[in-house]
């Protein structure tokens, strides 16, 4: 993308700085230690993740998503910004309830257990799967464990093989069902080839993360400016609800992905999909009336089949600040650092909780909090302490100059 | 329940004929309209749902729920309120459908087909085939059929089986998963048992709808005055969401299925429990800001974990207007006639379009509509033209003095 270069724009120092400090506050003083100090479950291991606002436990279930996040979230930390020993404590809480209990003799991790390990829900999905790798992978890295790193790289070829045809984990073939193509996957598997499998020199790594890339480009779509979740094996459309959505924060997260694989690939082309991914997303997604980004969107303004769709949810703020700061860092253009404070004061206003730290996660359309909760089946210690740590990773190398 | 004598009331012969004259214009002018003018799919049969509020087609898939209760209603309105020949035809065309594409050899019913009747989605549930055999029931009764007749026994007896054991409809067996009981299964298996196998005097039948009702009270809890959807199998609180879950609209729904088996029963204990419901419920549900009646709350005011438990949808709506008629029928409790009114007007304002007919279906919690839509993958031609129906039929007997 041609940059016009009146739009260049450097912002100053003390700018960078302001940012950078609030978002070490809310890392290291909010959200970090609201997990530290209401998610550990020292009795049976495992995190807690259905957590009031005040850090009450509503449910002592163990959700594989999340035990699995939570472990890659504090071994990063670990990995990348402090040897702390209460982090990877924190982490082998997490990855020693998960290989005892969560993982099936076929390699298949449940979608749920109870609080002591008995299994309680499994997906016919890949997702449960694809974190725990991430897990593996980041943990082996902390405590340089290469069995484990083999473990990871087992499941992933696994992984690779499910994904390509889901009835392996028990999704029904129904000759109704067009061949399709969800975001979701090669936008995961992307994330894991790229910034997992590195160190697997035996993995045909190029060819698996470039068939991401050309997968993800299917669901990009020029014409209509905005990337669709579901599109046919070929990039068809597909005329029906599942083909018509769009779900902005996801398309930015995808967006993120491609950026951060092109910070070693350096392909002009994909920094300019990653880019249009952005302006699309925020263009269509950002509610111009109440503030905040949508959950869901019909390309063509038809009704969205989901009931949630006018909802503003924590996380796709997250990755659209994050998004944004590189977007900005990339090209040096104003527009993507207006978007990130303007975003950044929205998403700070409605979720932040001074008190008792983490963010809340969903609001209405009009931004009034639905539920009090900080952590569900589906929230945990991920979205936020990420987009925090990347983004502080981010504004520290630009005032350092590395970047 | 003793009812306080001076609470007694008996609605003037003209306020009840006021609203039977808006349901049967709202029944017969825009609600079967909308659904013969637009859901009709002649080329291939079946009924298309995903209508929006002008009655374009937004996704042409079959959805099965949907399909056997339009067949459902519209036999029901040809054996309950005029042989019209419109009548039989609609039902025949979705019954046919159903009968040629929806059914496996196992007398499994799909979740949704194509719209030339290939399977897309088969759900691990057993209310596909609950909702058939309400509608084969229902036509073979329209039709004097007593081979479809035996047909719906068939699938009934199968029903009867896979409902205590959910593994045989694909369920994973998990011994994470406490033994427990869903409010929906005795409910819907008590509305087909009482409204339907009535003639099968080969079916034990006294037994089965027993049954359902003792299950049912397992669910009512008087100490919390409230209906859990899930509770443990002896009926023991589940500490968890799914255990504090309540569904007022649907606790209202099981009420009416229990005054409507009351009907024969006559047993003072289930009237007591009926009405009990219905007044929980609506105080436990009735938002008290906004109006309407919440989708989902937990009963310890714990977080709910459905993103969209504000909610106001239109069927519990019109399963408590239908219930308060009939409670208010029963008891003669002007605080019933009261609650019904209330609920009218919000309901009538909230949902009703005189413009095209039939309801919208999803607002937000401060009642704004967050869809356009009048039918989709969960909502079709039911509820709205079964109260509607139920209504009118209770209103006829009540000024003719025959109830």
């Amino acid at each position: 993308m041609k940059i016009n270069e009146n739009l260049k724009s450097h912002i100053s120092h003390s700018t960078s700085k302001k940012y950078l400090d609030i978002y070490r506050e809310e890392l290291y003083e909010r959200v970090i230690p609201f997990w530290l100090k209401y998610s550990l479950d020292k009795k049976h291991g495992g995190y807690f993740t259905c957590l009031d606002e005040d850090g009450k436990i509503y449910d002592t279930k163990k959700y594989m998503w999340l035990q699995s996040r939570q472990v890659w979230l504090f071994s990063k930390l670990y990995n990348t910004v402090e040897q702390k020993s209460e982090w990877l404590r924190t982490a082998k809480l997490g990855i020693d309830f998960i290989r005892k209990y969560g993982v099936t003799p076929e390699g298949r991790v449940y979608f749920s257990l109870t609080r002591d390990g008995k299994p309680h829900h499994i997906q016919r999905k890949i997702f449960s799967e694809c974190f725990y790798v991430m897990a593996l992978s980041e943990y082996a890295k902390a405590t340089d464990n290469k069995k484990m790193l083999n473990e990871a790289l087992k499941i992933f070829k696994k992984i690779l093989i499910w994904s390509k045809d889901l009835s392996l984990v028990g999704r029904p073939k129904l000759n109704g069902i067009p061949p399709s193509s969800s975001l979701a996957i090669p936008m995961i598997m992307l994330d894991l080839t790229d910034g997992i499998m590195k160190a697997h020199t035996n993995l045909n790594y190029k060819k698996i993360a470039d068939n991401c890339v050309r997968e993800i480009h299917l669901h990009v779509k020029k014409n209509i400016k905005a990337v669709l979740e579901n599109v046919g094996t070929d990039g068809s459309l597909l005329n029906s609800p599942e083909g018509r959505i769009l779900n902005p924060g996801h398309a930015i997260e995808a967006a993120w992905f491609l950026l951060h694989y092109n910070r070693k690939k350096q392909d002009k082309e994909i920094e300019k999909t990653g880019l249009q991914i952005i302006d699309w997303s925020l263009e269509k997604g950002w509610d111009k009336k109440y503030g905040g980004i949508y959950y869901f969107l019909d390309y063509k303004n038809l009704p969205p089949i989901q009931l949630e769709w006018t909802m503003k949810l924590w996380w796709p703020h997250t990755e659209a600040l994050y998004a944004l700061l590189l977007a900005y860092n990339i090209t040096n253009n104003k527009k993507y650092w207006k978007q990130f404070e303007k975003i950044h004061y929205w998403a700070f206003h409605h979720f932040q909780d001074k008190k008792f730290g983490e963010w809340y996660g969903y609001l209405d359309r009009q931004g009034n909090k639905t539920h009090t909760l900080k952590g569900g089946p589906y929230k945990g210690c991920f979205h936020v302490p990420r987009f925090l740590l990347y983004s502080i990773q981010l504004l520290e190398k630009k005032i350092n100059n590395t970047y």
